[in-house]
């Protein structure tokens, strides 16, 4: 893996490119005070970067796994059926990076039962080689009309001048590009709106400050940074119309999972009387998660919560509690606004409808 | 001023001690990692201690200012009415460090009344000063007193292997001894109870984590450290049976302000069916503050969010909201526990009984 600093520009920072020989992801780790892509080529790298939160966000971390899977066959010269069951391989270990988003297993499916087909058409070696980087990109290029389309139906729910709360980051670094959460905030921008965004940090890793504040500034977004605890307060005072999250998966009764502290955010919206909305693309609807309670949440590293911000902030051996996602039952959520329309309850019934369409 | 690090015990940090000639305080900016204490010998070195949070906690914030005031006029020579004159002049000045807890304003009041009676009683100067010093130390003892009812008053109201969540600090060193809300704890470590403890870590400035989680680990009682927005994933679970916190001040009719994702945490547990307790002394309730909407929530700098741990982990410029506290309305209180005993609802009837018994 090497390291390139010199290959951005500010105003198109894009989580996860394609560069005709590798994979570059943006280094979120280290937003905002350094932009730094790494260049990937093998799926171990991309497979770390994943773990390591270097790319993160459902959507990117799908993208990214897909390009992972071609990185480990592009190179082999055995014969499709062999190359699909080295798919099938990877596949299967980049599923084991993160165990929450489903997109990334979406992703994986994808490529794996395109190869699987590939190898039953008897497809030669190059052309099997260069569907599955044209699958890789295609999916890449769904995401971004797919997260167009998000920003265009979760407008018709919001107005010029609202305050919007957002948590984590579900915006461009989160996806190909808009984001879901963030996607009707830049359209909105686009038509000359005057909204009022207030991005919570995101404890422990900051998301919020570092990714969210950070891209809706660059888009010259009026955003306020508050710390997470703060976000009942701001909406007592009456600050807030809507918030809006991403998600990481959301189950066939529309039990949503998503960055811890989503699920403390919508109880204070319904008590405040505000509309909670999630926004996503339908491959991160989950119809085989029958509830959250089916929900692998992942618990990551103490160190995250001790040692966050380049000093230790808590006493040595202390124990800690440290799950990187939530599940908000689907009695909380207004409504799920996808890239084929918003979806209200009853969800077990909308939500399969939305597929059968 | 003058810093000394050599003067400590492990086993009994004060955050606020009398040396003799000089005031003593712990400075909480810099634990867990360090254990230092300031030693202090002009009001305005108290007045700056305050103000940048080396002593917090409303208890210890009022016991600092009293000594504060003491420290101005211990080496003047002039009559009692000029130096209680200069006792007002201090106690105002005193009352400009911190806006919210109103245990600073209580202490100085508490200072300039018994100036005023000596100066009416014509006490001659030394006899003045020394009134003055053993004032500041009567309010530091009777606040370990008040401190240790309150514990038993609040271990009433708790069993053995409850789960307990608290925010911020409010315990030994946000007072004398024992804190208010964490003082059942220590009792009920006294009594072999096994309760298990869940600190939420406090953002901006991580008193749940470098403080209640030091001082509680240090007593051996059982504490997890979660962040702020981990609260209600937590009491989703059914982990916690209680939540207790202290008060910067409660209003005559039971609005309590604390710092800041207090409200949030009793929106919360109103959600969950959890009973949400405040602890503190007569002290701590003012009845001349009608309601919650009188009390002033201090606001402070960005940087505490913004660049709080020595690392910069928001962009440069961003819009920053920091209050520091925020009201509990009372409807979410399920009682407030004092030294004289436990109020619960109608408060402005019962709080105002507690002050006429």
């Amino acid at each position: 893996m090497t390291i390139s600093s010199s290959r951005h520009d500010d105003h198109g920072l894009q989580s996860v490119r394609w560069a005709g020989d590798r994979l570059e992801l943006l280094d979120q780790r280290l937003l905002p005070e350094e932009i730094r892509y790494l260049e990937l080529t093998t799926p171990e790298q991309v497979w770390e970067a994943i773990r390591e939160l270097a790319v993160r966000g459902a959507p990117a971390i799908g993208i990214a796994a897909a390009y992972g899977i071609y990185l480990g066959i592009r190179d082999r010269e055995e014969d499709p059926a062999r190359l699909a069951q080295e798919v099938r391989r990877i596949g299967d270990y980049m599923a084991t990076s993160r165990p929450t988003a489903v997109n990334l297993f979406w992703a994986i499916d994808r490529m794996v039962r395109l190869a699987d087909n590939l190898a039953a058409s008897s497809a030669d070696a190059e052309a099997f080689r260069s569907a599955l980087l044209e699958e890789a990109h295609k999916i890449f290029q769904e995401d971004e009309e797919t997260n167009r389309l998000i920003g265009e139906h979760a407008l018709t729910l919001l107005q010029d001048n609202m305050g919007i709360l957002t948590h984590c980051n579900a915006g461009g670094l989160a996806t190909a590009k808009y984001g879901t959460a963030l996607a009707p905030l830049y359209l909105a921008k686009e038509r000359g709106w005057n909204l009022k965004v207030y991005a919570d940090e995101t404890r422990p890793v900051l998301q919020g400050a570092r990714l969210t504040a950070f891209e809706l500034m660059q888009a010259g977004i009026d955003v306020t940074l508050i710390t997470d605890n703060m976000a009942g307060y701001v909406m007592s005072k009456g600050w807030v119309q809507a918030v809006i999250v991403g998600t990481d998966r959301v189950a066939a009764n529309g039990d949503v999972a998503n960055k811890i502290g989503t699920y403390s955010l919508a109880v204070l919206a319904r008590a405040h009387g505000i509309p909670f909305y999630v926004a996503c693309p339908l491959s991160t609807i989950d119809l085989n998660t029958p509830d959250g309670s089916h929900i692998p949440i992942e618990e990551r590293p103490e160190q995250e919560v001790t040692e966050g911000f380049g000093k230790r902030t808590a006493p040595q051996g202390v124990k800690v509690f440290n799950p990187a996602f939530d599940v908000t039952p689907h009695e909380y959520v207004t409504a799920i606004i996808t890239e084929k329309g918003i979806v209200k309850a009853p969800y077990e019934e909308n939500l399969r409808k939305l597929f059968e369409s």
